[in-house]
C-alpha cells in the first residue's frame, strides 16, 4: 500500500471540485481548492463523527458557512464514507442529483444545515454550539457526558461581511461556546476582487472584541500550522475560538489561484491540465486511487467511536433510565405522550372561560401552560420580552449553568436570533421559539425562508401584528408581512382571532414537525369568540364557518385576528336587514389550503360570489378568495402614529364600511 | 435676563420628553433624559444649521438612530427655533400631528431621516457623509469649499447590537469618512434589562477594528467632556469617529433613572413631580420660560451661517457657473433637460434592434446610455457586479479622491448597502442605485421598505429574478420575492420582459422622483418582442396588449419578464386551434394599478373571464387579476439546483401547460 502525503489527500479534494464544477460547467472551484488542506486537517485528524450514521447524536457539527464551496463537503462526505457516490459527485448541480449547487441538509447524508445565503451558517452553528451547552448541563452526569461534541464552521470573507456575523459572533461570545471553533479562510478575494477596497475591518480584534480566542496568522496550507492552532483551541472550554487561516483561493491552479477568477467558474480544460501538472496529480477525471481512500476513510473509526458512545449511554441508561428516555424523546423529535391530550384539554377551557385579551397575552398564557410539559421547548425574543410576553414562570437563562435554562435573551439581534432558532432544531433535542415584532420579521426574513425550505421546526412568535399597534407609527406597524410570510413556500402562517384559536396556534406550531410556523399576535385585547365543539376542532383546519346564516348565504366575511372581531358586528348588522351572512374565520390560510377540496368548498362554496375579506394589510392577498367580484378591507398604504382607537376608524375599519362594501357587490 | 446654566438647558429637553410622553401616555422617556446634555452641547456649540430653513444645503445632517427617543429631537427642534411649536409637542403621538412616535422626515421640519427599526439611521448616516465626501470632492474649488458639513449620529446599545451596524460601521472605516461622528448612548440598559446578559462587546475595540477613532469614557452628563471629546473628533478629518458616552438612562428620575421602567413607558405623574424636584425645574408642563428659550434658539446664527454660504456660493458660481448650476440642478432633484429625449431615443432604437440578450444585460446597456447623462447616477453591488451587471465603462470607485467616483464596491452587505441608498439619496445631489440577487432583496428587505415609506428615490436592482437562476438552487431562487415587494406600499416594482421593457423601466426609476423602483432581471437571455410605437409607449403604464386578437379575445394571457415569451408561444399555439388569445405584459403591477379605470378595462376587459397569468414566482399573487375563474402558472414551492433549461419544464412552464390551463377554463 502506497502511503499518501496530507497534500495528496488534500489534493483529491482540489481534484474532485475542480472535475464536479468542470462537469456541470457551473460551480465554485477555488474555495474548495484554498481550504482543502484546512478540511484535510480537521477531517481527519479531530472531526467526530461515523460515516455509517449521519444521525449520530454526539457526532461533531460541521457547518459549511461559505456554501459555494459545496463540493469541498461533497468531496469531504465521499472520502471518508458517507452514502455520497463518485456518480453523486459526477451529477453534481443536477435535477434531483444528491448534490445540489449549495449544501442543502434535506438532499445529502451528513450535510447538517443548508447554507449559501452569506452569514446563516456561522449562526446556524450558534445554535448547535448552545443547543449542545444546554443538553450537556441538562443531561450530563460526573462520568458520563453523553453530550459532548464540537462544532466546526468554515466561513469566508463573505460570511464575516454580513451583519448577521457580527449578531452571532457576539453572542457566542457573550455566553462563552467553547466547543465552537470557526475557520476563517483569509484569502483577501470575494466576487468583484481583491477585498482591500471593501474589505478592511481588522477581524481578529473585531472577534476579540466579541470574547473570543483568536488564533492569528495561521498558513492555511500547512498542516503542522493548522494542527497546532486546533490543538491551542482546544486547550480551553471558555471561549469560542477563530482559528484564522491565510490561504490561496483557487490554491494550485497556475493561472487562477489568488485570483477571483477560480471563485465562480470552472477552471477550464486547459487549466485543470495545468493545475493537474502542478499538483502532481496524475489521476484522471473523478479518478481516486484506492491508496487515497485508505487514507480517508473513517467508517471503521466512526464505527468504532459511536460504539464507544452507545456503551456509554448504556451506562448513563441504567443509572438514569428517565434522564436517558428523556434525551431519547426529545432527541428523536417526539412529543410527550399527554401533550395532546392536555393541550386539549387546556384549550376546551379556554373556549368555556371566553376570555378577552390581548392575542400576545393569550401566547403567552399558552406557553405558561405548554412550556412545563416540553423542556425541549427554548426561546425567547430579541430584547423584546415584556412586548412579546415570551417569559413564562419557568424562564431560565441560557446564559447560566442551570441545568433547566431554557430562555435566550437574545438583545436586538432579529436575524441571528432567527438563524440560532434554526440551529438549535438542526442540532436536535429542542422545539425554539424567537419573537419580535412582526414588522421586524423584515430583519429577519431569509433566516424564515431557511427554516421554511429546511423543513425546521421552529415557531416564529409575531407581537404587535398592525396598525393595532398604534402610537409608535408606521415604521413599527406591518402591513404587508402578514401576506409576504404567507407567501414563503412551506411556512404555516397563523393569525388567531382570540384566545382560543391563539391556543390553537401554539399546538398546531408544537405539533407540526416538519416545518416552521409564524404565530402572529396582536398588542390589543380581542374580543371572544363563542363556538361549539365541532367549531374548536375546525380551528385546526386554518379556515372554518365562525357562524353561519339559514340556508346558503347570500354573502361570505371573511377575516383573521383582530379584524374577526368587526366581521362579527357587521354580519350582526348585515342580519338585522335580512341578508344572510356567513363568517369565516381563517386564523391560517395556509393550513386552509391543503385541506381537501370538499372541506374547502363547504367552508366557501364555489357559488356564494358576494364575499368581502377584512384583515388589516394588504389586500391583494385576500383576492385568492375573493376573486375580482369580491371585496378587501385591507391597508395598501402605510399606518400612522395614533392611538390604535384611533387608527382603526381612520384607516376604514368600522361596521359601516363593512356593511357598504356587502351591499355594494353587485 | 437670567442666563442658565447648561444643564438648566438640558432640563427643558428632559421635561418636554416627560411631559410629552406623559400626555400621550405614550412613548420613550428614558433616552431623552439621558441624553440630553450631549445633545444640549451639540446643538447649542457645534451643530451648524438654519432653523428658519430645514432644507438648507450645506448644513449638518443630525441623524436619531436610536429613533424611539423622537422627544429628544422634536424638543430640539423646538427649542432651537424649527416650525415645531408648543402645540405640536403637545399632540405627541397622535393622528397627522407633526410629532409622531418616531421621527418621519415626510412629517417633520428638520428630521433628515425617517428612524426607528434600529441601526437603519446609523446606516443612512454613512451615506449621507459619503454624498458630502463625493459632492466635496466634485464640487469643491480652493477658497471655495461649498459642500462642507458634518454628519452627527446619536445611537444606542440597539443600534450597536444590530448585524446592520456592522455592515455600515465597516463600509465608513473604509472610507475613513472623517466627518462621521456617532455618539453611543452607553446606559446598559435595554428593553429587557442590564444589558450584561446579552450585549458584552467591547465596542470601543470593535470599532477601532472597523478603523474608527475612539474617544473613550465621557461623562456624558459633563459639558466640559463631551465638548473635549467633539473637539478632539474635530481635530482629523481622516477617520469616523466613536465618542462613547456613559449615560443614565432616565437621568434624573429619582425612582427610574438607569432602569428600564425609564425606557418605554411615561414615568407617571408621582414621578415626574419627584423629577422635577431633584432637577430643581420649576416649571410647569410644557412650560419653558423665555429665558431658556434665550439659551437655545439658533435662528439668528442660522440665517447668518446660511448667508455665509449663500455669499461663499455666489463667488463660487461666479468663477465656476457651469458647476454651480450642475450643483443646483442636482441637490433639487431635477434631471437634465435632454434626459427624456435621449432615454427615449435610445428605447426606439433598442426597439428596431430588437436585441434578444438578458434582461441584466439590458440593464447594464440603459446604465451605459443613461449613467453618462446623469452624473447624479451613483451606485453599485453587494460583491456581485460581474453578475449584476452594475458597472459600465464611467465607473470610478468612491473610495478613490476622483472628483468623479460614482461606484461603490459594497462587498457582502446588502442591507446596509440599501440604507446607505437612502442616506445618498436624503443627503441630496444624487440618484442611488444598489444591486443584488433578487432573493437576497430578503437581507435588505426593511430598508427597501424605508425607501418606500420616506419616498426616497432610490433604485434597487435584482437580477437573477427566478428559477432561471439555474444550478446555485432554492437557496438563490426567488419564489415569492416578486409578489412580496409588490406588496411594500408605494415601491414599484418592474419585471421587464426584454430589452425595451428594461430600458423603460430604468428610465421610470430615474424619472419617478417620489419613491423606490425595485428593477428585476433575468440572468438568462430574453426574446425580444415585436411592438408599434404606440406600444412601446405603453411600456410606462405598467401593463398594455402586447399582441391582440381580432375583436373581443376569448381569452386573456398575462405575463411579466421571462414568461412573456412563454405567453406569446402559447398564444400562437391557441390561435393555431382557432382562438382569439391577447397577451398583456405586465412589467409592473404596481404602475398598472394607478392608471385610470378606463385604461385599466380596455386592457383587461371585465367581461373577459378565461384569464392566465404565468409568472415564476408565487401563484396567489395574480389571482387580482384572474380572479377565482382564471388560472394562474407559477411556483408555490421552492426551486431546485439544476440547469435552467431543465427547470423550467420541470416546473411547467411549457407551451402545453399554458395551452391546457386555458382550455380548461370553463
Amino acid at each position: 500500500m502506497t502511503t499518501h502525503s496530507r497534500r495528496d489527500l488534500a489534493n483529491a479534494i482540489r481534484f474532485l471540485a475542480i472535475d464536479a464544477v468542470q462537469a456541470a460547467n457551473s460551480g465554485h472551484p477555488g474555495m474548495p481548492m484554498g481550504m482543502a488542506d484546512i478540511a484535510e486537517v480537521l477531517w481527519n485528524d479531530y472531526l467526530t463523527h461515523n460515516p455509517n450514521n449521519p444521525k449520530w447524536f454526539n457526532r461533531d457539527r460541521f457547518i459549511l458557512s461559505n456554501g459555494h464551496g459545496s463540493m469541498l463537503q461533497y468531496a469531504l462526505l465521499h472520502l471518508s464514507g458517507y452514502d455520497l457516490s463518485i456518480e453523486d459527485l459526477k451529477r453534481f448541480r443536477q435535477l434531483e442529483s444528491k448534490t445540489p449547487g449549495h449544501p442543502e441538509n434535506f438532499m445529502t447524508p451528513g450535510v447538517e444545515t443548508t447554507t449559501g445565503p452569506l452569514g446563516q451558517g456561522l449562526a446556524n452553528a450558534v445554535g448547535m454550539a448552545l443547543g449542545e451547552k444546554l443538553l450537556a448541563q441538562r443531561f450530563n452526569r460526573p462520568e458520563l457526558s453523553i453530550v459532548d461534541h464540537r462544532t466546526w464552521v468554515f466561513m469566508g470573507d463573505g460570511c464575516l461581511m454580513e451583519g448577521i456575523s457580527h449578531e452571532a459572533a457576539s453572542l457566542a461570545g457573550t455566553w462563552g461556546l467553547g466547543k465552537l471553533v470557526a475557520f476563517w479562510d483569509d484569502n483577501k478575494i470575494s466576487i468583484d476582487g481583491n477585498t482591500d477596497g471593501w474589505f478592511t475591518d481588522d477581524t481578529p480584534a473585531r472577534f476579540e472584541a466579541y470574547g473570543w480566542r483568536v488564533i492569528r496568522n495561521v498558513n492555511g496550507h500547512d498542516a503542522v500550522e493548522i494542527k497546532t492552532a486546533i490543538d491551542t483551541a482546544l486547550k480551553h472550554d471558555d471561549k469560542p475560538t477563530l482559528i484564522c487561516c491565510r490561504t490561496t483561493i483557487g490554491f494550485g491552479s497556475p493561472a487562477k489561484a489568488g485570483k477571483e477568477s477560480s471563485h465562480g467558474a470552472p477552471l477550464g480544460k486547459d487549466e485543470i491540465a495545468a493545475t493537474r501538472a502542478a499538483l502532481e496529480w496524475p489521476y484522471g477525471d473523478f479518478e481516486i486511487p484506492e491508496s487515497i481512500y485508505d487514507g480517508w476513510r473513517s467508517r471503521s473509526t466512526g464505527l468504532v467511536r459511536e460504539d464507544q458512545w452507545n456503551r456509554l449511554f448504556d451506562a448513563y441508561a441504567a443509572r438514569y433510565p428517565d434522564e436517558a428516555a428523556e434525551l431519547t424523546r426529545r432527541s428523536h423529535g417526539e412529543l410527550p405522550d399527554d401533550f395532546l391530550a392536555q393541550a386539549n384539554a387546556y384549550i376546551a377551557k379556554l373556549q368555556a372561560d371566553g376570555p378577552t385579551i390581548a392575542s400576545r397575552k393569550a401566547s403567552q398564557m399558552a406557553i405558561e401552560t405548554f412550556a412545563p410539559l416540553l423542556p425541549e421547548l427554548i426561546g425567547g425574543s430579541a430584547d423584546l420580552a415584556h412586548s412579546n410576553l415570551t417569559l413564562w414562570k419557568g424562564s431560565k437563562s441560557v446564559a447560566t449553568d442551570d441545568p433547566n435554562a431554557n430562555y435566550i435573551y437574545y438583545g436586538v439581534r432579529e436575524f441571528a436570533m432567527t438563524a440560532i432558532s434554526n440551529g438549535l432544531q438542526l442540532h436536535g433535542g429542542f422545539i425554539p421559539y424567537d419573537a419580535t415584532f412582526l414588522v421586524f420579521s423584515d430583519y429577519a426574513r431569509n433566516a424564515v425562508r431557511m427554516s421554511a425550505l429546511m423543513g425546521a421546526h421552529a415557531i416564529h412568535v409575531y407581537t404587535h401584528d398592525s396598525i393595532g399597534l398604534g402610537e409608535d407609527g408606521p415604521t413599527h406597524q406591518p402591513v404587508e408581512h402578514l401576506a409576504s410570510l404567507r407567501y414563503i413556500p412551506d411556512n404555516d402562517v397563523w393569525r388567531p382571532c382570540d384566545a382560543v384559536e391563539s391556543a390553537v396556534s401554539w399546538r398546531a406550531a408544537i405539533e407540526r414537525k416538519d416545518g416552521p410556523s409564524c404565530l402572529i399576535f396582536s398588542r390589543q385585547n380581542l374580543m371572544h369568540q363563542p363556538r361549539n365543539d365541532e367549531q374548536v376542532k375546525q380551528i385546526a383546519l386554518g379556515g372554518y364557518v365562525l357562524r353561519d346564516s339559514e340556508g346558503t348565504p347570500d354573502a361570505i366575511l371573511i377575516a383573521t385576528g383582530s379584524e374577526v372581531g368587526l366581521a362579527t358586528q357587521a354580519a350582526d348588522a348585515l342580519s338585522a336587514e335580512g341578508l344572510k351572512v356567513r363568517v369565516v374565520s381563517m386564523p391560517s390560510s395556509d393550513v386552509f389550503d391543503r385541506q381537501p377540496f370538499e372541506y374547502r368548498e363547504s367552508v366557501l362554496p364555489n357559488a356564494v360570489r358576494k364575499r368581502v375579506a377584512i384583515e388589516a394589510g394588504v389586500t391583494g392577498f385576500w383576492r385568492k378568495y375573493v376573486g375580482l367580484d369580491g371585496d378587501v378591507i385591507g391597508i395598501d398604504g402605510f399606518g400612522a402614529s395614533a392611538p390604535a382607537e384611533a387608527l382603526f376608524p381612520h384607516f376604514g375599519f368600522t361596521v359601516e364600511r363593512v356593511v357598504s362594501a356587502v351591499k355594494n357587490l353587485a
